[in-house]
């Protein structure tokens, strides 16, 4: 038995989301299919770096995986894109000790999330927010500072499901203006469910002057009366990168 | 009646093409069945600049329709969208002369094809094409050079489908590389069946060091001898541009 780590990709349009669900079309779902019919045909699980939402992309998301047979890296790549639909790609692989793990090893993880300001773009409407309005991102960028670093992100994740540990540290985030899109990167050393998407709900609203920067901060702290959760929609977000302690 | 001038955008990747064709899903069948919607139920005839094949995008395609009810340019606009897919977009409405002819009055199109030289990406899969490998790119350009000007086209174009007239012009002709992509430009009064798709196809070939530069002269005077035409794939193909006469 040998571990490998996994570098993929995907488009999530057409998935209802990455974990694996009775009769649902799943990254994961497909991602174990493949791996089974490399693996001998024994049922082999996958885990990844963390889930994805339904329509969410990743441009480089990981996993790990144990395999029986002996094949070596690049074999596995190409056995893996043979076997999985074209809309998830296996970028690399990696031979990687029996007790490496994809999820609790994660040092940090990059989110991206898209914007378009401008006009709506029929052939992007799958892979960015077409928001088509102006937006004052001098004030989002001064709203964004108050979410840097350490806080307790419970007021800025999902209601439904709360894990016990809200606590994350943002190490970076910022805002960049190209062309017509807006673009937003956070490096975390972990996200609550709909986290980037509710922040930039929030920094959206920042932009329209419905909320401003001292809201932010309430917000974080629970002190903020009124309705603030508007969860910017799937189709902007992608996983842009996965960071390990030690591979 | 008035004719109303549309221009509009789309995602080529559901389509079996523009023009409408009884049971399939085409672009014009789609515009049709909202301007019957729009024209209180009258078939509602809608000519554009031209065709483009399955699963070819267009950023910025014209075609025009007579409408019988009173609507202004704005409401048309609103209308059509709303009756339309999320993946063709109407951006413009203009009111033009009853003479005016979106497709006999066309001055000169432009269309882009883009080209991933770098690894597979998923998530772009079905709006560039993915060649993945290296190109020389000084020799495309040097091979260019001849298919600018005024030529028989007929060499590099469909056999299947002739034209009387396959005499064209092409004014501008250019090759860019921005990042991992190359990108394709060309700018003509009309465009043969496949016209730009073998041409980049050739180009491709040039490339390769597979043709040079002398290959391209004998494939437009007919004197090739060999099989040179590649179609390249429809998904890398957009129609950027259309400009008119007079409007």
């Amino acid at each position: 038995m040998v571990r490998y780590l996994i570098n993929f990709s995907y488009d999530g349009s057409n998935y209802n989301g990455y974990q694996k669900q009775k009769g649902l079309n799943t990254i994961q779902g497909k991602i174990e299919e493949a791996l089974k019919s490399i693996n001998n045909g024994k049922e082999t699980k996958f885990s990844s770096s963390g889930r994805t939402d339904a329509f969410v992309h990743a441009n480089n998301q990981y996993g790990h995986a144990d395999i029986d047979v002996k094949i070596t890296e690049d074999k596995l790549k190409r056995a893996l894109n043979s076997f999985l639909p074209d809309d998830i790609y296996v970028k690399n692989v990696k031979i990687v000790s029996n007790d490496f793990h994809s999820r609790y090893m994660v040092k940090e993880k990059e989110y991206v999330y898209i914007l378009n300001l401008s006009e709506y773009n029929a052939i992007q409407r799958k892979y960015v927010y077409q928001f088509c309005k102006k937006l004052n991102i001098r004030k989002m960028r001064k709203a964004l500072k108050h979410i840097r670093g350490t806080h307790d992100f419970s007021n800025l994740s999902s209601n439904e499901y709360k894990e016990k540990n809200t606590i994350r540290t943002i190490y970076n985030a910022k805002i960049t203006k190209k062309k017509n899109y807006l673009i937003f990167s956070f490096i975390a050393n972990g996200f609550l469910k709909y986290m980037v998407r509710i922040i930039v709900g929030v920094l959206i609203e920042v932009g329209q002057s419905k909320l401003n920067e001292k809201d932010i901060k309430k917000i974080l702290d629970g002190t903020y009366k009124g309705n603030y959760k508007k969860v910017a929609p799937p189709e902007g977000l992608y996983l842009n990168n996965v960071k390990y302690k030690k591979i």
